[in-house]
């Protein structure tokens, strides 16, 4: 399977679906999917070129976006399913933001290839979730990293 | 001052100047350019408004992105001018690649506001810098982060 049919970004609300890495409304984005294989999550994703490090290689900014936007997708299923609901369910999906990202770049990515970031998340406190991350091109695995995230406070944009 | 007026961008050369986030050729990406205040290295960018998190604030893919060029230019900065080296002089600069990345988040950072990467870079080994990086909206800092980065190898693109 390389597609996710029911993704969390599908239930979060509108005004936290416009991340340029995430937001199924932000048409100019990734439009990132993450949803449950089992109990790991995935998101699955081919670049656009523009996205370059140098030319044929993928831009290891764009692999730090699907690895933060995975962290928080991974942490809003992980708390979702805590809460007995599953995307796609018609429930409104909890709302992260990224505390704080760590990437390892292993290996050049090449273009034209399609990433699959799968993740392992873990409550760490209330409201507080850890994700650990590789991202693959094909079979080959590019990257690694972690996601701490934490619920998005009522207070966040004020 | 709020913009680099060398930038060691302008001397990496054209092959190496696609990159998404700072590559002076790749006319959808950013165009970071990272320059010498002092000892410190400094890059400045508004982002463009697409670059959301929520509605009115900052993507934090485009801080780890900032972070990450800002990096790898500061790697350069440093060891050009351990070779004797500044940007502007006419002399292509060195390559390098980041081997890894971390980025805490602060704050959230508005929209609309200039943002302000400051780098601390020193040598740890042999053609391998690490930069400590604050990242500021405005005058509040609202991300910090760190990046290693390495001379790009001879065979990183075969």
């Amino acid at each position: 399977m390389t597609t996710i049919q029911h993704a969390i970004q599908d239930d979060y609300p509108d005004s936290f679906a416009h991340c340029y890495g995430c937001g199924r409304l932000n048409e100019e984005g990734h439009q990132f999917r993450t949803g449950w294989e089992g109990d790991q999550t995935v998101t699955y994703h081919k670049p656009e070129e523009k996205y370059t490090a140098i030319p044929g290689f993928v831009y290891g900014g764009f692999l730090a976006s699907i690895i933060d936007c995975h962290g928080t997708g991974s942490a809003s299923l992980a708390l979702h399913r805590k809460n007995g609901h599953k995307p796609g369910d018609g429930v409104e999906a909890p709302r992260f933001v990224t505390a704080s990202l760590e990437v390892k770049f292993t290996r050049p990515t090449p273009q034209g290839t399609l990433i699959k970031a799968v993740g392992q998340v873990e409550e760490v406190r209330e409201n507080k979730f850890k994700t650990e991350i590789d991202v693959y091109a094909g079979e080959e695995r590019v990257a690694s990293g972690s996601v701490v995230a934490v619920v998005m406070p009522d207070n966040f944009a004020k």
